[in-house]
């Protein structure tokens, strides 16, 4: 059955939709900044995807669900035409959250029809790039609803606790070494991966040590206590413009009550957990953060080589050229995945030898690559499939709405 | 029966309800520029009014109906406490519209049960504020959410037209001369009127006449035609620079749609009427366009002493020093009410002898008598009751979302 | 001989000079606001305006001294030309002071030259406002090397102070009563005026009283102590925003040095003098005092009717309706003309019937009338023939560096 | 003797001097934007790094010249205390530029005296350091001068034209290879570099090639001519939506006169010359320019490694280590320095290893790195010392006021 080459489809689509059920009409509706979008902006946004990039292709005689929606739910692909301006996502009130599940089943039927016709490569691939666009968009979805809840005074939850207690106290950070010496970083080729993670190729690495878990709340608490948001001397200096024209004094989503910090989390506020990885932090702070301790932040090649035996597992031996990975305490280390993306000091640029795809979907990853710092790891929120080493997350230096947190590194 | 005191609590509570039928729960949450509110926040805005100024003092024991309430649902009394900022009233997804529909059944339950124990003078004069106050919000609820609508590609509709066709098409205009001298504004204190249309008091005029009927679009469509928004001489100079800045060259909601003008209503979209009164217009562009037509702007007093005869009708002889008005060719002149605001050349400022009410209802009017121009007459949108010729309406010169037009003024 | 038209065309012309005298080359460069410009553009702008009004219609075959001035040194007149962008100003490096100083020596010479062979009624009209615009221009240098200086850490002087001692103890404030009534203001037409001191024309006033002296610094020292700049109910709304985001908490040019205030003046940094009139207020913090104080704000009819005894003294006694002013104890009131301007609660409007004249001068003042507040009286600054009782100055309600301050006036 | 340790203290001194000679006072006060200072401002901060950092330390009883000039002329060292904020350095009319002179004579006498007592290989260190900062700043006060100038619509050149013709007519540009591989690069810690030339690491690279001489204006007129400023798939998202912004369709300093491009130096207006190198470029323009031509914008390690050849010439054989430069085709490339800055598109981080300095002196680099692009060579107007293959200049991104222009780079 051709479905099975892209298995997930309707796994991954109904995933979507479960996470916007909690949600009402309301919360689905509002941008609370330009850099978030409405829940229904993303389950628009995701569907017409397939029907940009698949149906109009693939499907002879598809007809478009409604003639405005391409430009209601393009996001960014200047190729395609004209769009709705990212800061007025907000302000589509209409078509309603049913008209955008009825969009959504519209699109899945035509998908399913195409899918079960065809298993030509071309089809297969973008049908699992779309898969996996629409999982980033999960993700994102998760965090631009938090960021909106919180500008709420009555701080509504996303969803009840699961009841799920604190995290046990971490042992004391180490830190595990590496030799150094010319490594290979980047996606090789086997599964799925973004353009931006490849190609693979060769990087010379100073010897270096990563630290063996992530920076906690606990010792955020002891930076702001030291005076970490006041003095000059541990930022960047664009990073201490920034904090004092804002007013920043702590991670995103903390705020005192009562004299005790709290924490807006998609549950709702809750009292800030020392054992917890630190989240919600600018570049800027984790910068300033690592000095702060004596240490720097990874790179991104240093973070990829640490992290790949972590990933593989026993059962992974060939994997990764184990050669090169010579003083890594194996099992040591852990946090890689699954906790906070890993603010690195590298700059998102183009690999060595990176060519963007022809046409629209060429404009996935290359022409944001400036200005940005590169994140490695994943999040509690993110979609499982996408935690793999060569994965290359990326912001802004001054966003925060990301689950973005810190792990240390340092010269040996 | 006390409740015959405040006749209309119920209509008018209802009406704001039937206001907000037609729209779905994202279009009564979202807000489209600071200036305007969601649908959401007025329906509890004007709830809460009766909660805070009324209840809190009239009904002992009243629970306030949510604790966080107040804090989301005041405007800008500053003397009852902190409240949500104006920008931000578009993030309260939550409470959702059952939920403030919930909030308006308890508060109006309550009020039933004081009005039917007192009719204490000072707690009917509370009640008729505040069902003024309702009205206002009613028409403010229809401009916001013209301006939300508007916005979207789609150009939804707020309602299915009635199926009026086209005004009429207007009588060449004239003006109608008034002789001038000392007259008397503002209002007399018989029937509700708000604090800022008193105390009534002397002016005096020099001759002039004002246009017996409103700028239509088609005089509009002319202007535009001859230049009017590339010739410097026409504009104030801060208007000038204005109009350069957004880049205004037509009245709000205005369109080229295959090179023919449309104009975006609560209908949806429909082609300029040329017969029709020119509306939402900036106070700079309708003194551009009087300078255009070698005419002015009236003043508030021009106005009222011209618009009293129509007001008044011939069954109201006494209401009116006739003595004062002696050359308005009576019956001649048409459209004052109705239709659409008119601005006035009146900056808004206190009459004389005005003084601010003690406590937070003192902040109604008063704190905004500064940088803005009076509009008198009334719109479309207007509840029947707030047409009167004593009502002083009032926009900032760079306004154009309220229902706002052009009355010329000649000296002679 | 024709020059007797026109006396004190080198008088006015070379005082411009003297008063940019004490200032170097750099001092006349900068513009230290949008609102401000450079002592070498006011020297050039007022040279211009005899160049651009007088000489190309007098001096038949006058040659424009340089081809570029007409664009550096157009203030606002969109009539004749494009032009140097005001926040621009300052980058004119060049011409230098020196070339500038020829421009006027050019221009003076070539007016000399007119004047002697024609005393044509336009042209010395013409004249005579181009001098009475140096004046103003002259005002406005000072306030505007006042400005600049003041962001000098150095807090350079001006000139050195005239070793003048403070201003003695003021008695105790008083207010004069006026029985209203109909009263005549706005020029006469006798000597000069500019165009939107007319026409005269008739207003009718309530009683009311104003004070017989300016407001103190002493006194704005108790309203800051009694809370003044934090009690939001004193302020109008914008007025309360605008502080808010200013931070304002004390006059302009105000500033403590060791715990004692100190104010910065043309003669550099000297303390507060509680005895002398308050300066640099904003119309928000004016009319916030004055509530403060339960008075008000004059309006500017009042003012003129009360000021102009005081102006005309017992040697004029044909200039004003004596019977109009019945209730002001003559002599009693001071402090109109020479110190500060004084705000009042009028918006800068057109009096009825002013006509715009024709052509470019025409823009000298009707394009501004709006939006902003009319000022009375006239400052220690400001030239001595400026100093009239129909004399309207104007600035926005955010402004300071004007030479603003307050009389209070009440109702009786 | 010790003096000697120093070669050209008065020599970079004097050309300093030199350089703001040809400027007015009005010329030397004036700051034309944020990133620009005024000419005095120049020349009294770099007297200040060595009254700082020198004669504080070295010369015992040394006062300083005046007290204010600490927090006039600090540029941005946190460390050393408050300062003049840099958007209000244009502000300071005060000192005058002979204030200015006697304060640098007054610090040259100073350190004459230093240095003739003592040859401490700290104190030597400092000067250097002060003297290769005191070049860069002659570098920007050139480029700050240019900036002020084209300002002005006098369009005044800053020296006359030395009436050096036009440049040669260039021959096709060629590439030459590179076969990638383990270089080193960074300064290898003989005679003078910035501590972030440093330290000398090891870089892995792929095959590459780089053009043999710098992108042309008549190249840069055939990408505006093909559209270049108008096709959004040649831009990086960000440059899209800045050119858009600020307008930009052109480099700086570029305007069309009577239909032909005419280009601002600081020799005055004059008509592009299509054989110079384009200069005054941002990044995101020469990133636009790379992707038009099938190219891309070269690393800097891969810059470095080609130009090194060309620095060292045939007399420094032992600089580079050959046999890693296998296929550069000596000789053959051309304008590596003293033409224009070329942009890398390596963000400027960190070599690994990189510590900043303590103390004061160690806000010289590190603070600024982030959201910066490196670039490599230097300009016509570079003081010749600064002139090395290890050298790394950095601007923002959006940054055209820097001599900045383009070599290409290509995947072989």
């Amino acid at each position: 059955m051709p479905i099975a080459d892209v298995p997930g489809y309707h796994a991954v689509r109904d995933h979507t939709e479960a996470l916007a059920r909690p949600l009402s009409a309301e919360d689905q509706v509002v941008q609370s900044m330009p850099d978030c979008s409405p829940t229904k902006w993303h389950r628009g946004h995701t569907t017409w995807f397939f029907e940009e990039f698949v149906l109009d292709r693939w499907a002879p005689g598809y007809e478009r669900f409604h003639p405005k929606y391409q430009f209601l739910f393009n996001s960014y692909y200047e190729a395609v035409g004209a769009r709705q301006p990212r800061p007025r996502r907000g302000m589509i009130t209409r078509p309603s959250i049913d008209d955008v599940a009825a969009y959504r089943s519209a699109v899945d039927a035509a998908m399913d029809s195409v899918l079960t016709q065809s298993r030509d490569p071309d089809l297969v691939a973008l049908v699992e790039l779309g898969l996996n666009h629409e999982q980033q968009h999960q993700e994102l979805l998760l965090m631009d609803i938090k960021h909106l809840l919180s500008l709420n005074p009555l701080r509504p939850a996303y969803r009840e606790s699961s009841g799920a207690s604190g995290a046990a106290t971490p042992k004391p950070a180490g830190f595990v070494a590496h030799g150094g010496g010319l490594v290979e970083i980047g996606h090789n080729g086997h599964g799925f991966g973004f353009d931006n993670e490849g190609p693979r190729h060769s990087v010379y690495l100073e010897p270096f040590a990563l630290a063996d878990r992530l920076v906690t709340s606990g010792e955020w608490l002891e930076f702001m206590q030291d005076g970490g948001y006041e003095r000059t001397d541990l930022w960047l200096s664009d990073g201490w413009a920034h904090i004092n024209a804002e007013g920043w004094n702590a991670p995103l989503y903390w705020e005192q009550v009562n004299g005790t910090w709290q924490v807006f989390t998609l549950n709702g506020l809750a009292p800030v957990d020392p054992a917890a990885p630190v989240v919600h932090v600018s570049y800027y702070e984790a910068d300033a953060f690592a000095r702060w301790s004596g240490a720097r932040l990874p790179t991104e090649a240093e973070w990829e080589v640490t992290a790949r035996p972590a990933e593989a597992g026993p059962t992974a031996p060939g994997l990764h050229p184990r050669a090169l990975v010579q003083d890594v305490a194996e099992g040591e280390t852990s946090q890689w995945f699954g906790e906070v993306w890993q603010w690195t000091s590298s700059p998102y640029t183009p690999y060595p030898g990176f060519r963007v795809a022809p046409g629209a979907v060429g404009e996935y990853n290359g022409k944001f690559m400036v200005d940005q710092q590169v994140l490695r790891g994943s999040a509690a929120i993110t979609p499982a499939g996408h935690a793999r080493t060569t994965y290359r997350n990326f912001f802004t230096t001054k966003s925060r709405w990301a689950y973005s947190g810190v792990r240390l590194a340092r010269d040996v």
